[in-house]
C-alpha cells in the first residue's frame, strides 16, 4: 500500500469513527420512543465524506434509522458509506428490509457497530455483501452495546428489560429525614436531570412505600412544569393492595399500572410483555434493595447532595451482607457535578468484595 | 494611558497572576511543616517579569519565604517584582523582618494576596512604602485565605487549629460492614491518598472506637509502606482510658498524644497548645459527629468507593437532626475520580436546610 493510500485509509477510518459516534448520538436521542425496536442511530456519508444524512429508529410502525438517514441523503448517498449501530435488517417486518434500501441507494460500503443477534432479522451484511457492497461489522461495537442499544440487547439476551436505580441521598446515603421529610434533597438542576432520565424510559417503578409516603405524580416534566408529550408507563409495585385511587400516580397526565407482582423477575416480566425495554427504578429502600439482591439492576445513578443527617432510612435496605469483602460492587462510569449536587453512574461489576491488596491502608 | 502602556500593563497582571497562583502551590507544598507559623509562598520576578525565585516557609526558626525566594533571586531581583501570598513581616522574630530583606534585596513592587491580620507582625507594607516600594495588596485574596493561609488564619481569627475531617465510606455511606469489617473499603489509589493528606497535617485524630477496632497505625508512608520522614502527631481522645499500651498507636514511628480532653473544643485547645494548626480528623462516626455538632470542621474530604452494604456503621453518627430541612449543608470544592473511587472535597456553608424552590421534583 503506498503512503498515500495509507493516509487516506487513515482519514476514512476517521471520518468512519466520528460519524459513528454521531450515529451513536442519535439513537441516544430517541431512546425511550422506539421500543421494543432498539434505538438506533445513523450517518450517511457521500462518496467524498461528507455527512449527508442522519437518522435514529421513529416510534414502532415508522422507518428505521438507515431508511430516514437516506432520505435525508437522497441522490448524495450514491456511491457512499452508510454508519450504523446495529446490523441493517433482512425481513421485512412493519418497514421493508433496511438491507434493501441501503443497496437501492447505491450506497458502497456500510460500517456497523454490533452485528444483529437475533436469527429472525439476521443476515443483513450477506445481502448487502452479495449486492457487492463493503461491510464492517464491529467498529466501536462496545461503546454502542453500553449505550442506546443496551435495552433492547439486554432484551434480546435475557427477555427482560434493562433497569437503570436512580436514587437521591445525602453524603451519609440517606434517602429521607427521621421525620419522614424527603424533599428536597437534591436542587433543582439534579431534579431536571431526573426527568431527562424519565424522558429515555419506557416505564417508571415504584414500591408502595414510595406511592405512600410520597405520593409523587412521576410524569415527565419542563422546568416549568409543564408535561412533555411521551410520557413513560408509571408503574407502582403494590401486592397488598394500600395504594388509594387517590394517589398523584392515578390522574390522567400518563398511564399507569398497578402491578400485584410478588418478585422483581416477575414485575419484569409483565413489563417485558407490555414492550417495556427500559425501566427506571426510582423505588424506595425496599424495592431497590430486592432488585439489587436479585442481580437486576443493569445501571445506577446515584445524585448525591452534599449534605449530612446523621438518621434517616437509607438509600438501600438490607443485602443480606454482613462482611466488607461481600459487598456488592460497581464501577463508576461517569461522575459529574449536576448544580451543587454530583451524579454518579455506575454499572454493576461481575465479581464483588473489596479489593484485596495488604498493602497501604490506615 | 496609551495603548502601549495599558497592554503592558495587561501583561504584567497577567505574570503577577500566574506568579501567585505559583506562590500559593509553593506555600501548599509545605503545609504540615511550617506550624506554628503560616505556610506562606513567594516567587521573585526580575524588572523584565521573568521568575528568578521562588521560596516557600522553612519550618520554625529557618527563613521566611520570601528570604528564600530573594536568596535564590540574588542579584536578579534588583528592581523586580515580590508576588507573596501573605503581607511581608515587619517585627524581629527568630528571623529578621522580611520587609527589610525585600527593600536591601533593591525590590520595586510587593503583590501581596493577604495582608497580615496580627497586629505583631503587622505594618509590613507600611515599611515597604515608606522606603518607595509599590505595594498592592488583596489579589487573590481568596483563593490563599482558602489554601495553604487557612490554618494559620484560622489560628489567628479563631484560637484554635483548622480541622479537615477525611471518611472513607460506601455509595450508601457505611464505613464498616454489619460485623464490624471495615479493610478496605477504598482502593489502593485512595488510601495512597490520605497518606499525603496526613503528611500535610500536624495532627491526625482518632477517637478510643476506631483505635480499638481498627487498631491504626496513624503514621505517614509511601506506596512500599516505608514511613516518611516527618510525621504528624498521632492522637487518640480515650476519655475512660480504654485503649491499650500494646495498640500500634503507641508504637515509635512517631510521637502520639492520649487525650481525654471532654469536648472537641477542650481538644482543639490542647493541640493548639502544642503549636498544631491543622488537624486531620480521621475518627469514627461518633467523634466525627462531636466535631459536626459542634461546628468544629471547616473541611472534609469524603472517599466514596462505588459499592453498597446495606447495613453496617454510618459514617456519621446522631447530628441531632430529625427532619430535611434542618440537613448539615456543604458545598462541594473539588470533585475528582481517585482510582475507581471518587473524592469529594467540601465546606460547611453558613446556612443550614435544603432549598427551598416548590417547583419540579418528583
Ligand atoms: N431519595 C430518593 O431517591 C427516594 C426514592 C424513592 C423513595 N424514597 C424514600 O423512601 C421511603 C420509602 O421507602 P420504602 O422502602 O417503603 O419504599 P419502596 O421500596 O418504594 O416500597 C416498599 C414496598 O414495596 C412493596 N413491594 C412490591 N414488590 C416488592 C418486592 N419484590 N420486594 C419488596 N417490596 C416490594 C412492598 O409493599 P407490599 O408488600 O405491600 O407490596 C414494600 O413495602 C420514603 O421515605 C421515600 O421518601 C426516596
Ligand atoms: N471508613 C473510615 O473512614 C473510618 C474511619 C474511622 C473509623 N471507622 C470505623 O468506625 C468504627 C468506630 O466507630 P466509633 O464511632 O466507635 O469510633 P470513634 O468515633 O473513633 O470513637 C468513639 C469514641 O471516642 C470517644 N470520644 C472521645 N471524645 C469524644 C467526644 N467529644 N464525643 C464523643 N466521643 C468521644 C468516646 O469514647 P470515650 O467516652 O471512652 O472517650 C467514643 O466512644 C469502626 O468500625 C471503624 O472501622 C471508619
Amino acid at each position: 500500500m503506498s503512503a498515500t493510500s495509507a493516509e487516506s485509509r487513515a482519514m476514512q477510518r476517521a471520518r468512519e469513527s466520528s460519524a459513528m459516534q454521531r450515529a451513536r448520538e442519535l439513537g441516544a436521542a430517541v431512546l425511550g420512543t422506539t421500543s421494543p425496536n432498539p434505538a438506533v442511530g445513523a450517518v450517511v456519508l457521500a462518496a467524498d465524506g461528507t455527512p449527508v444524512g442522519e437518522g435514529a429508529t421513529r416510534p414502532p410502525g415508522g422507518p428505521h434509522a438507515e431508511v430516514v438517514a437516506l432520505a435525508q441523503a437522497g441522490e448524495r448517498a450514491r456511491g457512499g458509506t452508510a454508519v450504523v449501530t446495529l446490523e441493517p435488517c433482512a425481513h421485512t417486518g412493519r418497514t421493508g428490509p433496511c438491507a434493501d434500501a441501503l443497496i437501492a441507494a447505491g450506497i458502497a460500503r456500510v460500517v456497523v457497530a454490533v452485528p444483529e443477534p437475533t436469527e429472525l432479522a439476521g443476515g443483513g451484511a450477506d445481502r448487502l455483501r452479495a449486492a457487492g457492497i463493503e461491510v464492517e461489522l464491529g467498529v466501536g461495537q462496545a461503546e454502542a452495546e453500553h449505550g442506546a442499544l443496551a435495552p433492547w440487547l439486554t432484551g434480546v439476551r435475557e427477555h427482560r428489560p434493562f433497569v437503570v436505580w436512580k436514587v437521591a441521598a445525602t453524603l451519609d446515603g440517606r434517602v429521607a429525614a427521621d421525620d419522614g421529610t424527603s424533599r428536597w434533597i437534591t436542587g433543582e438542576v439534579a431534579r431536571a436531570a431526573v426527568h431527562r432520565l424519565r424522558a429515555t424510559c419506557d416505564a417508571v417503578v415504584v414500591g408502595s412505600g414510595t406511592a405512600l409516603t410520597d405520593d409523587p405524580q412521576l410524569t415527565v416534566r419542563d422546568a416549568d412544569g409543564r408535561p412533555s408529550g411521551h410520557q413513560p408507563l408509571r408503574v407502582v409495585v403494590d401486592r397488598r393492595g394500600r395504594v388509594p385511587a387517590t394517589a398523584r400516580l392515578h390522574d390522567d397526565a400518563a398511564p399507569t399500572l398497578v402491578s400485584r407482582a410478588g418478585t422483581p423477575e416477575a414485575l419484569l416480566a409483565e413489563l417485558f410483555d407490555r414492550d417495556v425495554r427500559r425501566v427506571l427504578l426510582e423505588g424506595g429502600p425496599t424495592l431497590a434493595a430486592a432488585f439489587l439482591r436479585a442481580g437486576l439492576v443493569d445501571e445506577a445513578v446515584v445524585h448525591l447532595a452534599p449534605s449530612l443527617l446523621g438518621a434517616g432510612a437509607s438509600l438501600v435496605g438490607d443485602l443480606g451482607i454482613s462482611t466488607m469483602a461481600r459487598a456488592l460492587s460497581f464501577s463508576i462510569v461517569d461522575l459529574l457535578p449536576l448544580g451543587g449536587d454530583v451524579q454518579i453512574r455506575l454499572r454493576p461489576t461481575r465479581h464483588t468484595g473489596g479489593d484485596q491488596h495488604a498493602d497501604g491502608g490506615s
